[in-house]
């Protein structure tokens, strides 16, 4: 049995009082957090870290990415989003090796566990790959093998195989696993191919993560489809019976909100490509006002270049103030909270996103003793507005470190980076075709 | 006479032909820039440094900031700009200590260099104090001694004094060091002492550096009582005769944009501020369009929470691409240049901002080799999208470096921390009063 005091940190939990404990102390057993400031004193500990002048919190989730896209870092820049499909990424996709998916996956997670994220929700291709690196790495993670469905079959990979694919991982590694279905969208997928796959989930008992309402000509070319749109037809075809995650939801009516507010469905908010693609603001605060569980993604790093989830949880914030003339949209802890205790939901980890006496030890170090972070009148303010991912100096998933004092102790860094160019060239050498259309009808 | 030679770097040096040189020399003899690419056969350097797989970049320039101010980091947090200046900052620079100036703005300049920042555009009090700081810093910096003006007399420091502060710094620390008038803004200086001293700026050729345009209300004011807006009116009473840069200049007309163009105004942007007090959208690429320089500022700590100027390179951009819903607005170098280029022009440096034989060494080594750089499609995409503070690694003001392999070579991190705590302690035990009250009016 493995036993760890933390102590003299500043822990914020995340807990729903925002209670902050100073100089305190937290103590781990296996893989679980048994006490925070108080503990007990029959405790006795194998490892004491004195952490003075560190900040404790929930590790972070990635709601939405296609971690493997890091080889398509910074390959389409500038550019309308339909010309990023059609001229960028799906051309550059159509070359995708499995090899590029193993490494690819690797230097993803690489990044991630860098800037504190302890798991993520994959939406991507050679999902098995990814499980398999995610069972190496510690990390937690969600995930979904994108299936392009029409009347004539699916692309890639069939409804069965996903179930397989479902079935092998969900629940896998001690439970850091969860795997679920991956519908690509309302606008890539036959709203036929929908209602099946919904009613398999839902027979099967299996979660759905897919994109939806990402430009006001999707919304439009549902409406004139299926006098619905993108949202209501999700709901109407069952899509909403199952645990869902619905990826940027960017363009939708209030009704759509009460929807996934009374269905209880996850929404992953990607600001750094909403932003850098003019995608349009999604309106947030009326969601979460709505109870709806919205988490932060960083998406593809195709799309964000970088998987860097601090960034998107201070874009979350300004996105809003802009949008709505309101200096105190999202203010305080909120996108913290949204990024650790709301991606935890949305995920599916529903003993992780705070610190609790029995929950998951999962949780980073930050080291706030660094100039940038001088003085600390706040420390939600710090946290939030001070932190960047370097500044992450431990990373733990149950129990486990992942990372300390910036050392990776999972993942071998100098062998993935050497991987991962030797499969990006043998890729950049395929010819490029044509992957899929974008077509927002 | 010194001789440096980089080699095997990714140069982008910021000229008009975006030109950038990969696995590149760059040779530097004493305070300047001898070559780029092509190196004299003659050129028998003392040092060679091997910079595979960095990039060098000019160092970038904050052109607008309050630096002592980090007293005041996360100090008055989501509330609106009244509140934020009568109820938060205000009240703590009542009790503002020339000690805590002395200690603040090292404290700064730290936060500042690690983050590639070579030089800053200082608008505060007790500036004595900040030059001395920066001759023993080795950065740059152009200093506004901030003035109240009024016609019952100035608050706390008057216009001859100024220009003796002027006087004792403009051209010092072998032209590292600028310094200009820094009346307040039309907002809290009445319009008769903006003109006498502007009458004074221009008989003594000095510079000035204000505020304006930061909110509607102000521009309602100012049309009311002057049927002018603030930029006609700064235009109308003489103080664009001069170097002068205009902070913010949110709110502008396009009148005031043609007026700044046509009197070679130029303007500090600060992103992170206007964002996160909801203050509005600059219109930054009509002020481009039109030939205004316009440059980025973090503005203070106390708004910005962090001297991060890559986070306001990045927040420059989305917040156009959201305004305007335009994916392509600001892309490739354009925000960096921004940073670099026209900053080191608002400043008054103007043989630095961009990497030219006969130019200022003024440069910073990024180092791409981490993990979240692979892989570099593009240089301007990593450039922009993937840099972080902690990714600089060297920063070189005139030949000598600042910082080497992040290990400051000015100042005393230790020291200076430790001294910074213990002036703000001081402050923090002095009561509180009104300092001056924020009146649009």
């Amino acid at each position: 049995m493995s036993k760890i005091l933390l102590k003299n940190a500043t822990i914020v939990p995340l807990d729903d009082e925002d209670t902050i404990y100073e100089r305190a102390s937290l103590a781990i057993q296996d893989d679980r957090i048994l006490a925070i400031g108080t503990i007990p004193s029959d405790f006795d500990p194998d490892d004491i870290i004195d952490l003075s002048g560190k900040i404790i919190t929930p590790g972070l989730y990635n709601a939405h990415t296609h971690a493997a896209m890091v080889f398509a870092r910074g390959y389409a820049e500038d550019m309308p989003l339909d010309r990023w499909f059609n001229e960028g990424i799906w051309r550059l996709e159509s070359a995708l090796t499995r090899d590029m998916v193993h490494w690819g996956i690797r230097l993803a997670m690489i990044e991630m566990i860098r800037g504190g994220v302890i798991g993520f929700a994959d939406h991507y291709f050679y999902m098995d790959e990814v499980a398999e690196a995610v069972v190496e790495s510690g990390m937690r993670a969600n995930l979904a093998w994108a299936v392009f469905g029409h009347e004539g079959g699916e692309v890639g990979i069939t409804v069965p195989e996903t179930v397989d694919f479902v079935k092998r991982w969900d629940g896998a590694a001690n439970g850091r696993l969860r795997a679920l279905f991956g519908p690509h969208s309302p606008y890539l997928c036959s709203d036929q191919f929908l209602a099946r796959t919904a009613a398999v989930a839902v027979r099967e008992g299996i979660g759905i993560h897919i994109h939806a309402a990402e430009t006001e000509e999707q919304v439009k070319a549902s409406l004139l489809e299926h006098d619905m749109t993108p949202i209501e037809l999700l709901h109407d075809r069952g899509l909403f019976e199952t645990h869902t995650i619905v990826a940027h939801a960017i363009h939708v009516s209030p009704v759509d909100i009460a929807l996934m507010a009374q269905s209880k469905v996850h929404v992953a908010h990607c600001p750094s490509t909403h932003l850098r693609y003019a995608m349009g603001v999604t309106p947030v605060p009326d969601m979460l006002n709505a109870g709806v569980n919205v988490a932060l993604g960083t998406d593809g790093a195709g799309s964000s270049v970088a998987l860097n989830l601090w960034r998107e949880i201070r874009l979350a914030v300004v996105m809003q103030r802009q949008a709505r003339r309101d200096p105190e949209a999202l203010g305080g802890l909120t996108p913290l909270i949204m990024a650790a205790r709301n991606g935890a939901q949305a995920l599916g980890f529903h003993r992780s996103g705070k610190l609790r006496p029995g929950y998951q030890a999962d949780l980073i170090v930050i080291d706030a003793t660094q100039p940038h972070y001088h003085p600390i009148h706040s420390v939600s303010a710090s946290l939030v507005w001070n932190t960047e991912p370097a500044d992450v100096q431990d990373v733990m998933v149950a129990g486990r470190w992942l990372m300390r004092d910036r050392k990776l102790l999972t993942l071998d860094e100098a062998a993935i980076l050497s991987g991962f160019h030797e499969a990006l060239a043998e890729m950049m050498a395929r010819p490029l075709g044509q992957f899929k259309k974008y077509d927002v009808g």
